[in-house]
């Protein structure tokens, strides 16, 4: 028996780790959702120096109770509310512990077909059930990729859309050799990443041109227009709009047809980053709202392991010109040289991400979408939705608390009436209780406290003790003890 | 129960996994170590759209047994030489299941804590291991993170070097804004990422200097030293050196100090890649020849996701100054801020990446460090160092073969004698037995046959395995069968 692989301690080890997840998650509600140590406490915990005996492995869950455990943040636990969610469950867990089990590299199609296969069948799949347009399927000049986050999806969006906007001069000779200077648009109220990836892709952050929202937090296509048609006057090219379907704040969504139409008229790029609210176009009712326009998008991006039981990472992003991607991102020293790449036959998908090597990321997809079934993945959407129309019902029912727009699918966002310190000081009581977590943004000038429901666990009854947690919360504790 | 966690559900089907898993490790062994599989044969075999109702873990297991398996090419096979092997175990197996079933973020300190700190404790202990300078751990001004691949490990060191050239110029007003044209060093053997990467970073593709190699594979530091002062001279701005500890093509190994010298004179960032070799300096006596020089880089990054026993992803960088990275890539919208981030006395690793989210990934390394041991991880990469030595030995003493280069730690490049064609066509018969595979490259302009070891399950009689059935290639069929 090899040493490094024993199979049978394996299944012996691998039931007890399954065990403590198992326990772990059916204690889960029991626990506070937040951490409540300081800085420095999970380091003072641990040994100076890495061991160099074995230890076993029970002493390891013996560690993981003492001193990770109390540390954590339980983004599963049933009262999690806060960001947006990172749902998981079994069937995604189950794929992820195949994947690394199997330890296949996915860089190229020959160092594993099935990697590669598997990955764009069910992002078709996945594409058909949100109602995606064909281009955007591989079947034809399109396809979908997973990549692990939104803000990568963003990146090779944008490194796409320059080298589109410079016929491949700037991947060659750089930002500083294109004709003109490169300018990217998204609303106020888009995802950091943007401007993260501006930076990273050398356009600089101020060429990004953050357009003002409406009162509804939907990018303001008449300023859209107005910025891009400033910036080719000035001899500027617009090259990438990010449109927001979704956004982190307050889930506003973009008009994406209306910016498609608009940056067609200077050949820009546009992105469609849907990360939290795409996965809602499961459900036919929303679906027209949530991909309206696009069939005119150059790309489109969701991510499963908010809001689709797939644990992080999973970022889908689908292309309706990969061969736009490749050209940016392909490399192919001899060393990747091989006859299935050269036969044209084939997807690399390392030609369409940063890193080289790739994980079997598809699995997890694939399990979920096969345990679960599609219709039981739109039936939780919809609990959530109804649930988060529930509680903003008696927000906007409260003289303590401003709705401060309506719900968009399961996110609610309110304020105290106070104002900003107010809404502070409360968002602290509710967390201090340790039964429920809820984040804050700002929305419209305003600080917000923002109840996203879609964690795994949750149902309706913590959605009605989140509730009764803040009207805990907002009455004075001595006026809450003197009552009868 | 919660339909979508039930506990005792999750206990019985993780267990089918893990069996599953287990007789895979058991079996691989007995099955070809590629796949057999045409481009479409895996698509062809899955419905064409995903399932509405919920399906049973058996069907989905039953089909990894038909459908999965047969496409992959199993780079767990104990016959798997080729690339750099991707080598996992149990430990960073069950590290990766803990990660995906706690399905905590770790974007901030303040979301999980103990996913910060693990990492940065269990980077430091890995540090001290490799026997990497102090300054290039988190006592100092510097410290670890866990990116996704030495793709990444570059792009982010490239970001980090444009800024500091440009004193954060370049990150808000974008490439075309430097003072001066930025340029980028790497050998002509490093790997494809470093031009992958000067081209995502906006610096394009041209403004890589590739600088020969000297004949054991090393760039030639006084080619750099002129291609530096050329550019220089010239009005140009070095921002970038990317020193390869063990290339891809051959094991070559850049002198570090050297180089970190001619790049202080022009105040260049040095990146250290040492993806694969890297982690050889766990053993003291190659220690000083892959770590030399590491007190003056500024980053220096290896995959334990390759010869460490850790499954992808899992790439280890390290930085002297972690404020040049953090300046580089933080971004900290309303809903991120948080009072822990503010009181300066935590570690945000989503500032030190690409993506904003991450997941636990310390995990698998922790447990693959204690449930081994730091002493019996040394001991398999000298048995691998031994095993590769033999091998050179046979190629060296045949007349049919000539030994490329003397071998690099378990890297062993050779050739045919009758030149490239006859490389490739015994590159075709070795891998055409089914029972090894072995990759190619480009070892000083000659076709390589590479034979790598370190696949988790490969013992001294696979590498002796691997040497018969060469040999059995090397022999005209006709003529092996009329032998008595």
């Amino acid at each position: 028996m090899n040493p490094a692989f024993d199979p049978e301690r394996f299944r012996r080890e691998g039931r007890a780790v399954v065990d403590w997840l198992a326990d772990y998650w059916a204690g889960l509600e029991d626990r506070r959702v937040a951490h409540t140590v300081d800085p420095g406490d999970v380091r003072a915990a641990l040994p100076v120096a890495a061991p160099e005996a074995p230890e076993p492995l029970a002493a390891v869950l013996a560690d993981l109770d003492r001193v990770i455990v109390p540390a954590l943040t339980h983004w599963q636990h049933p009262g999690f509310f806060a960001y947006f969610p990172a749902s998981t469950a079994p069937p995604s867990i189950l794929g992820e512990l195949l994947a690394a089990g199997l330890g296949v590299q996915g860089m190229l199609w020959s160092t594993s077909p099935a990697c590669t296969e598997l990955e764009t069948h069910v992002l078709d799949w996945v594409a058909e059930l949100l109602g995606l347009p064909p281009r955007l399927s591989s079947r034809g000049a399109g396809g979908g990729v997973i990549l692990d986050s939104a803000s990568s999806g963003v990146l090779v969006a944008l490194v796409a859309a320059r080298e589109r906007a410079t016929a491949g001069r700037t991947n060659a000779a750089g930002v500083g050799a294109a004709p003109a200077a490169l300018t990217a648009y998204a609303s106020g109220d888009a995802h950091s990443c943007v401007e993260k990836g501006v930076g990273i892709a050398g356009l600089g952050r101020d060429s990004l041109r953050r357009i003002p929202v409406d009162s509804a937090g939907a990018m303001d296509t008449a300023a859209l227009e107005r910025a891009m048609a400033d910036d080719a006057a000035a001899g500027r090219r617009p090259c990438l709009v990010v449109a927001t379907v979704g956004t982190t704040a307050r889930g506003g969504i973009d008009p994406v047809a209306a910016i498609a139409a608009v940056a067609a008229r200077h050949g820009a790029w546009v992105h469609v980053d849907a990360a939290w609210a795409g996965t809602a176009a499961l459900c036919p009712e929303w679906r027209a709202a949530l991909t309206d326009g696009a069939d005119a998008v150059d790309s489109w991006g969701t991510n499963p392991h908010k809001w689709l039981l797939v644990n992080f990472d999973c970022h889908c992003l689908w292309v309706a010109d990969r061969g736009a991607l490749i050209n940016s991102l392909s490399t192919k020293p001899e060393y990747l040289r091989n006859a299935a790449t050269e036969s044209g036959a084939v997807i690399d998908y390392s030609d369409w991400q940063v890193p080289l090597g790739r994980r079997f990321r598809a699995l997890k997809l694939w399990l979920t979408l096969r345990l679960f079934g599609a219709e039981a993945l739109r039936q939780r959407i919809r609990d959530h939705v109804t649930w988060a129309a529930w509680f903003a019902d008696r927000v906007a029912a409260d003289p303590r608390l401003v709705l401060l727009c309506p719900p968009s699918l399961s996110l609610v966002c309110f304020a105290a009436t106070g104002g900003d310190a107010a809404t502070l000081e409360l968002l602290a009581r509710i967390n201090g209780a340790g039964e429920v977590l809820v984040s804050h943004a700002r929305v419209a000038d305003r600080i917000a406290i923002r109840l996203a429901v879609g964690a795994t666990l949750t149902e309706r009854r913590h959605v009605e003790g989140a509730w009764r947690i803040i009207n805990a919360a907002l009455a004075p504790p001595s006026a809450a003890e003197a009552a009868p």
